[in-house]
C-alpha cells in the first residue's frame, strides 16, 4: 500500500520533509483538515474536524455520511492540514509567495468499533478541538455513539511542506523601490457569543 | 462530464446550496484552496493560492509541478475553499460543532496559453491575493510567464455548504448547567515584517 504513494518532492524539495515529529506538530496546531477521496473517478475534497491520537489521525462523522461510509469501506484517502501563515510580498509578481505549513497523510482508515476505544477517541477529539470542555459535558449515550462513525488513519505515509521567512527575490530586482516583506496571518478567536437560550446565571468558562 | 459528479446533499441538506452568487462570495473571501486529484488510485490534496475571474477559478504553478502538469493534461479535480468561522459549544459532545462556509468546484481545468490572457489571469491573482500591490510591481517577463502554468477551472459544477449560528441542542440537554455558545474564528493579518534586505527609505504601503 505504502509503495503506491509517491511522496517525493518534485518542486522545492528543500521545503519538504518526512519527519514524524514535525508532522505531529503541524497536525496538533490545527483543527480542520481536508479529506480527499475519489468516487467514480471524481475526486472530492471535504473539510472535517480531526484530532491526532498518538500515531493515528482521527476523523468522525455521521454513519449516514458518504465520506464516512466510503472511508469505512476501505477507500483510499489523503488528509491534508494546512496553516496559512502569511503573504510574502516579493519585489516581483513571480517571487511573491505564501508562508504556510502543510502535512498530507495518505492511506486507508479503519473503523473504531469497540465502544470503550470509541469513547477514548471522542475524548481525544473534544480535548483537541475544545480544550478544557470535556469535564463540562455529559457522557455520550450509546445511541449517540452508534450514530457516529470513528475513523483512524495511521500517520505512516505522509509528507510535510512548509515555507517560512522573508521573500526570496532575484538579484536583478533588489534595487526596485518597492516595499518587500511578509504580512503574517493567524486564525484568531473572537469574543465568545452566548447561546440565546442559555439558562440565566451561567458564566463563561475559563477555557474559552 | 457534469452528470458524473454527485453533488446531492446527503447529510444536512439544509446546509447545502448550488447558488452561483453564494459560491462566488465564498470564493472571493478566501485566498487558499485545497486541490484534490487522483494518480494511480491515490488521492492527493494540495493547498494552493487561487483567484476567481468571472466564472473561472484560476490556479497557477510551476510548469514542473506534478499537480499542474496533471491538471493541464486534463486530470479531473475538485477544488475546495473552506472558511473556518467558529467553534460551536453545544451542551453535549454529540451536538458540538463548527461554523464554516465551504465551496467545492468539480471538473477539468484548461490551460491558459495565450500570453495576453495569461497576463490578465496573473493580474487577477495578484489583485485577489494582495489587493493594491499590482501597481508597485514590474511586468512579468516572458521567461517568467513561460515558467508558470495558468489553469482555469469553470465554476460550473459546484456545491456550497455552510453552518452558522448558535448550537442546536436536544431538548433533553437544555437544562444542563453548562455554558453554550459560539467562539468565532477569523484569519487576521498581523503587523507587517519588513524584509531584512530592504533598501533604506522605503515605507510600508497603505494596502498592507
Amino acid at each position: 500500500m505504502t509503495q503506491k504513494v509517491d511522496t517525493k518532492f518534485k518542486r522545492e524539495p528543500k521545503r519538504g520533509s518526512h519527519d514524524f515529529k514535525l508532522a505531529c506538530d503541524m497536525l496538533d496546531a490545527g483543527k480542520i483538515c481536508h479529506v480527499g477521496f475519489t468516487l467514480d473517478e471524481q475526486p472530492y475534497v471535504v473539510p472535517m474536524a480531526y484530532a491526532r491520537m498518538g500515531d493515528q489521525l482521527l476523523i468522525h462523522g455521521s454513519i449516514a455520511s458518504r465520506l464516512v461510509k466510503n472511508l469505512a469501506a476501505g477507500l483510499r484517502c489523503c488528509v491534508t492540514v494546512t496553516h496559512f501563515d502569511g503573504l510574502v510580498y516579493a519585489r516581483s509578481t513571480f517571487n511573491s509567495s505564501m508562508n504556510y505549513r502543510s502535512v498530507m497523510v495518505f492511506g486507508v482508515a479503519h473503523v473504531i468499533s469497540d465502544t470503550d476505544e470509541k469513547r477514548r477517541c471522542i475524548q481525544a477529539l473534544v480535548d483537541h478541538l475544545m480544550p478544557g470542555r470535556r469535564a463540562d459535558l455529559r457522557m455520550s449515550t450509546i445511541k449517540e455513539l452508534n450514530a457516529t462513525s470513528m475513523l483512524a488513519l495511521p500517520i505512516e505515509t505522509f509528507s510535510t511542506k512548509c515555507r517560512t521567512g522573508p521573500p526570496s527575490d532575484s538579484k536583478s530586482d533588489m534595487n526596485a523601490r518597492v516595499w518587500a516583506g511578509v504580512v503574517p496571518l493567524r486564525l484568531n478567536a473572537g469574543e465568545p457569543i452566548d447561546a440565546p437560550d442559555m439558562i440565566p446565571g451561567i458564566k463563561r468558562p475559563d477555557y474559552l
